[in-house]
């Protein structure tokens, strides 16, 4: 059995299979700002009391502080429920952005099923977790009862091979692979990431590639948790690594498809307007005009990914035309990119500093596109008007990608820069 | 004459007296990123070519970043009139508040007239200068003829005096102002602020002063620069102090009313809902509930305003449903409370820090109240749904009391804190 499947045996108290239907207790189930409401609403018409308020966590993360009258009801609603139903895990303070503040927290682990209503839940595999995201009233039902169901997913095996180029990240990888596969090339396929490249990357940069599993239309990414991974997870959680509850995949387990890559010589890869999986290499788009970059949200606000914009950007300057957004995907991160010199090095060459939050990345505000602006942009979506005015236009990348454009008012390689 | 007079009679040629109508040339004209856009329709139809683009500034706050499609037209719109005309003092990149930006930058002097379109324009009184806010048709007029007229304004002396008592502020010293003048009590008037107490104060608790005066109906409020705020001045301009022109009120000046204040023993004033000029004591209103605390503005968002405010929360928690918002007023005023730690105090006590502009003060972004939700804001407007919904509250104080205040999730005076 593969990773996926063994998690869901686990749980399922027998051994399952692809395509069976099963119902299972969830280990922790997550809501935000946005979903939470409601979530609430129809969890009021069918409970009193939730399931286990320590295994539920909400955050606030899509306006933060709240942009609008009806933003701050939704916070006023969400705090009250949480303080009424005793939920402990309850970040309203600006904490972060949900899948950056859940690990931070330690309440991830391998071996878990998490469910989440939000679409990019499917982070959690980075760490050996099963996690899917789900809609808001089907989350009222897990806040009620701790159950949910799924079809157990088909999987993929996607192995990546080759070390990283300079100013390749893991943001590459991923846009790489959704470039081949295609936005609905993994329709409710269970995403298994592996390979060499993926045993030896951080713990930030793995995130990045299993929260993007989505956007290929996987039901997860899942990746076998390496030392780095254990370490974090120990650390976050005060448990040693023996404590923890690792999975992995049989050499003779069974995948529907199975996908290599070998990304040792690829160049930046750019997901153009107005679809993630219209990939380029970078070298076909240098050039191309830009508004505004954005570095943050749940894909790439990590300290990894500032220190490779910051080496980049460091002693020039944002081009007087575009606006510069950096976000820190958490308090956590924002406050050390602020010792370190980081923030500094980022406001020294004209950026704004926004607090952590999901902010510009659904155009929900900090940073919202007008017609006709494009935007470069370290998030994970491009569809149209994803970040505002339908006639605007997203570029994806990684970040120091959109610390060498920001400097050129185009689309620029940071090879051309250092 | 009055400094008010002076300086009006030397911009018109000749000596001018309360009542009568003069046409001058301003020194300086200023729109921002909400007001630049209609006063940019109104130039267009009546010139190509803006007066004197040195004498121009642009300040991009009031939504820093974007936070909707509309407002990123907005800032669309300003840049590309800005760039076309060549105004060179054009803050597109959240340099901050437009009144904490144009000091900073060297642009205000004693003596100068000053329009905005902005109402809080009148801070640069505190300078020694004439300057006062106005409608976005009325600066087209200015940026395309340099020219405005005014009614030369009655005057009103408003003398301090006593020294300032522990964790009482510039802010405390002008809501108590209000209080006595009343928010309509000084229609059209320029409000002379001087006395022992104003001589002593440094540059930013004085612009706290003169930022209000516009609270009373003044046209503007003025001082004589004092020895800091002469050097403050000369720092900022690479002027030699001598080189400033500074006017000072004659003894025998007349003023339509005088009042003298003592400060030496008045306790922190609260501005109740829903006027500006419902002052009261706090020991009226300690135990009010509050949802949100706000430090910020061009009113208290300076790095005084921050040293107070973290003086009283250092190693405390602000309430768990009580959200903290703190937006230093400048990029530069940022920086400086990065580098001291403050940021990091703000911080660890749970605020959210949010990047310098405008931001929650007008129920903009970054901080807006649902119905029922009550505020305390450094800032300077609560009437009636300023800060969001029309039934949320609003009361305006000093730095200090809204952190004593998020402290305890109601209305507490620092003495009970500290």
């Amino acid at each position: 059995m593969n990773i996926t499947e063994k998690i869901l045996s686990k749980k399922a108290g027998s051994d399952v299979s692809p395509g069976e239907i099963i119902e299972i207790d969830v280990d922790l189930a997550m809501s935000h700002d946005g979903t939470s409401p409601p979530a609430i609403k129809t969890f009021e018409k069918i409970a009193k009391k939730v399931w286990n308020p320590e295994k539920i966590a909400i955050v606030f993360d899509h306006t933060v502080p709240p942009n609008t009258i009806g933003s701050a009801e939704f916070h006023k609603v969400a705090r009250k429920f949480g303080r009424k139903q005793g939920i402990k895990n309850l970040y309203t303070h600006g904490e972060g952005i949900c899948h950056q503040v859940l690990p931070e927290k330690g309440l991830v682990e391998p071996g878990q099923v998490i469910v989440g209503a939000d679409s990019h839940t499917c982070t959690y595999g980075a760490f050996g977790a099963f996690s899917t995201g789900m809609g808001a009233t089907d989350i009222a039902m897990v806040y009620a009862t701790g159950k949910t169901w799924f079809m157990v997913p088909e999987s993929y095996r996607i192995e990546i091979n080759g070390k990283l180029p300079n100013n390749i990240t893991s943001k590459d990888i991923i846009l790489h692979i959704i470039g081949h596969v295609g936005s609905d090339g993994a329709t409710y396929k269970a995403c298994e990431f592996c390979g060499e490249t993926i045993d030896n990357l951080d713990v930030s940069s793995r995130m990045t590639i299993t929260n993007m599993a989505i956007e290929m239309g996987a039901k997860n990414g899942i990746m076998e948790p390496n030392k780095l991974t254990l370490e974090y997870i120990a650390k976050r959680t005060n448990k040693s690594i023996d404590q923890l509850n690792v999975f992995r995949s049989d050499k003779d387990s069974v995948y529907e498809k199975e996908f290599s890559f070998d990304i040792s010589e690829i160049e930046p890869q750019i997901a153009c307007p107005n679809d993630v999986d219209n990939v380029k290499n970078i070298s076909k788009v240098i050039g191309t005009h830009i508004d505004q970059g954005f570095i943050g949200s749940c894909t790439n606000g990590r300290l990894t990914d500032l220190k490779e914009a910051a080496r980049v950007i460091k002693g020039k300057k944002v081009h007087p035309d575009v606006r510069l957004i950096v976000s820190p995907a958490s308090k956590e991160i924002y406050e050390i990119a602020m010792e370190k010199g980081i923030l500094k090095t980022f406001m020294d060459s004209g950026a704004i500093i926004c607090n952590p939050g999901c902010g510009p990345c659904l155009g929900g505000h900090m940073g919202v596109l007008s017609e006709g602006e494009v935007s470069i942009s370290t998030t994970n979506r491009n569809f149209k008007g994803r970040m505002g005015d339908p006639k605007s236009e997203v570029y994806l990348s990684n970040a120091g990608v959109v610390a060498s454009s920001v400097i050129k008012g185009y689309i620029e390689s940071p090879e051309n820069i250092l």
